[in-house]
């Protein structure tokens, strides 16, 4: 089965991806969304591209380090906005992001 | 969470996208390509429904049920297809597919 | 060529995703974000299912039917958002909003 | 308005995306639908790298030139596959990917 190397990838890059679309959702319902504003934006950026690497990893795509190597930088910047953030949602998210940077960069190299 | 109460179907339309994925990605290795044609194109349709309405109930999208109803067809129609098929890629392709309609029409209703 | 009976409603699913796109974009950057959160919210709901429905129109879906008659709804909702605020991008998004979704209840019907 | 600038560029990719999903389609109806497989695959990569990144480039996306660099990879990778197929709708595709291979290039730099 070609993406059973990528299974544990892929889980980290759902769980990412969910992480980042509640917290998204979740932002939108805070009563300072202007401060949200830079998170709302980065979850979105964030969650699409962990989906998108989700699909392309699935169905064997040619350019998996390539584009893990752009979703590791993304991950990233989001998991350093949200971190700033006290929001329960906005902590989880970090952690789900900067996990996923990491794998995803180990996995690009 | 907003999303909590649609995790097991979040879990059942991944489980789906992965199986229409792999089996989209197998169908182009095999020996007949031209007999795999209606499977590859429906197991397309049906990864990429199924990863977008998993992105959208993520982001407690208002527009759930509409979606999941479209989503039931189309898991429906990709499963006929690969039940024809011997190939033990189809096979699991339309189990993932019938389970995924069942649960989008559920939630639909 | 299979999409080209299509091709007048691709170029509006277009127009439609960019100005919901760009409307997201100067939302998050508006004096008073709380205010535009249902605009945010939908903007990304109705450029998600444009860009969709774009892709699946080009490559000859079997569901094109089912999927115009989602995001027709999904277009009329964010127009109805988009229409209650001054600013011009909401104005503008609210435009291409109305216009897709017209078009996409014609072509579904 | 932020997305001005990309506007030429978002227009490349929409029609190169056009084009990968038009050969998708017309690969799939071709009588040797094994030697089109390489092609039917990068197509679908092609297509949704592109509508990716116009999606990304008209919310005003900070990884403009990460995305487009993943992108001119994919779009040159597509031409090179597409080019070697006498099928009017693979060189049309050919043309497309090369002409976007080169606008994100540049952009990207």
């Amino acid at each position: 089965m070609p993406h059973e190397q990528h299974t544990a990838l892929i889980n980290t890059l759902h769980e990412c991806m969910e992480a980042c679309n509640h917290c998204f959702d979740a932002c939108l319902e805070e009563d300072d969304v202007k401060m949200m504003a830079g998170c709302i934006r980065l979850d979105r950026e964030c969650a699409d591209i962990c989906g998108y690497l989700e699909q392309a990893l699935g169905r064997g795509t040619p350019f998996a380090s390539e584009l893990a190597s752009v979703c590791a930088k993304i991950c990233e910047e989001c998991g350093n906005e949200c971190k700033q953030h006290d929001h329960d949602h906005c902590q989880k998210c970090a952690d789900a992001c900067f996990k996923c940077a990491e794998e995803c960069k180990r996995f690009a190299a």
